[in-house]
């Protein structure tokens, strides 16, 4: 069962001349929509805000469009899906100022995470596809380029729950549809996304409740050694919140204290 | 004056799922079309091919429709956009093996170049902008990945033809829609294109007749000081073929005997 709207419209199709079909010009947020609200609304709003600014669209406030439309589809457990582009343009990069953007909301079910994910963690692949090292201007964006994603995700079928993507230096950025989170030595840590990656909104939350409870925090460079001397793996996405890691290839992990709390903190009667 | 159509039928629109949308999962051709034919038709589908089989999309043999729908449209000069994205799947990156690609055919008017840029050659601009740097994978293709260039051609208005992009080093990489040659001590030199860039149809003819009537050939790192002290400098595309460089910013250049001889060798009589 899906749902969709196009700038408000019971549609399903959009122009071809749409930027976000020319050029990916455009941003994306996916959000886990429980009894007809969408969880952490305000926050998925400020970061879709942010990167209109940052990249110049002037994207209408549909706030009140895109939770009337998730209230009325009205199922338990839904994901929505919001795109917004610059809008549609004749060929060419240029864009007038007087063109509107567009804005499609998809509503689907909410997918079922077998339960063995919280018990014994999820598998994940160590991907060869390298992120992109965008211009500042688009990092930590969820914009609509997203080949690298497309490729990495084509290296498994279902073996695996994600795979983790590097940098053209080695470093550990995030998972294809995700952030990750290493703790090591009582710390939790995560990579640092300034120069690529996206900036997920579970991710900040993690890392708020996590200082405001005394865990230490680090938002760092990290590499694959840090992984292999990691004592707990998480990855987080606004779909799932939380979801242990059990193993990135050889590499094997418990779900240890740290996870545990913060699922039971953070993701319990939301997530799951 | 326009003429679309999408999978060979007569439509102007896309399904929303189309991943050519949602992650910018497709590539493009724009083509230069005289008399009711592309010009360097078997070079631009052979890079297409390249670039579908280095993504993983089996595009369908499509030369017969596209030819046959540019030679109906008829113009005596027009320009013909062809994109194939990986087809339309439900939310995620993940895409099943029976999914078939999506193309969408444009044809418009050509656009008129004034014919100054033939006399005095066009001012262009040092973009602020940077190119991503992708995937390997990626490299050279004209994917459908592209908010680079469309913030990169948000710095300028009309003042300027074309704007010259860089990467994180600092190195010349190519126009916003457009490679980058420059002439110095009689020598050919264009950007090197194996981490970043599109490898474009006209580049390649440029390097390869240069190369026939003895002209030295330099595929390299270029920086800004190479532009500084270039005694020319032109760009090429498909939709004009070559153009002087008047002007980069503060510096100015001549129409040099080198650029003047492959105008005539290679773009009189078709693009102009």
């Amino acid at each position: 069962m899906r749902f969709v709207t196009v700038n408000g419209e019971d549609s399903a199709v959009c122009s071809v001349l749409d930027r976000g079909l020319q050029f990916g010009d455009g941003l994306f947020e996916t959000m886990l929509c429980v009894g007809g609200a969408p969880v952490d609304f305000p926050e998925h709003w400020a970061r879709l805000d942010e990167g209109c600014r940052r990249l110049g669209i002037e994207c209408p406030d549909i706030r009140r469009e895109v939770t009337a439309a998730i209230a009325r589809w009205g199922a338990p457990r839904a994901v929505a899906k919001l795109v917004v582009t610059r809008g549609s343009t004749e060929r060419g990069y240029r864009c007038a100022p007087s063109v509107r953007p567009n804005w499609i909301l998809t509503i689907t079910d909410a997918p079922k995470y077998p339960l063995a994910h919280e018990d014994r963690g999820v598998a994940v692949k160590l991907c060869r596809t390298l992120v992109s090292l965008d211009d500042p201007q688009l990092a930590g964006l969820k914009h609509l380029n997203r080949l690298p994603q497309v490729l990495a995700r084509r290296e498994w079928d279902d073996e695996y729950h994600d795979g983790l993507l590097t940098d053209h230096g080695g470093h550990l950025v995030e998972g294809c549809t995700s952030n990750l989170f290493l703790v090591a030595d009582g710390a939790l840590r995560t990579p640092d996304l300034t120069a690529c990656g996206v900036r997920g909104i579970v991710r900040q939350k993690v890392l708020d409740h996590s200082k405001a409870i005394g865990i230490r925090c680090e938002v760092t460079t990290l590499k694959l050694r840090d992984l292999e001397h990691a004592d707990e793996v998480f990855l987080t996405n606004s779909v799932y919140g939380i979801v242990p890691v059990g193993s990135v290839d050889g590499m094997r992990y418990r779900i240890g204290p740290t996870t545990a709390r913060l699922l039971k903190d953070l993701c319990q009667g939301v997530y799951f």
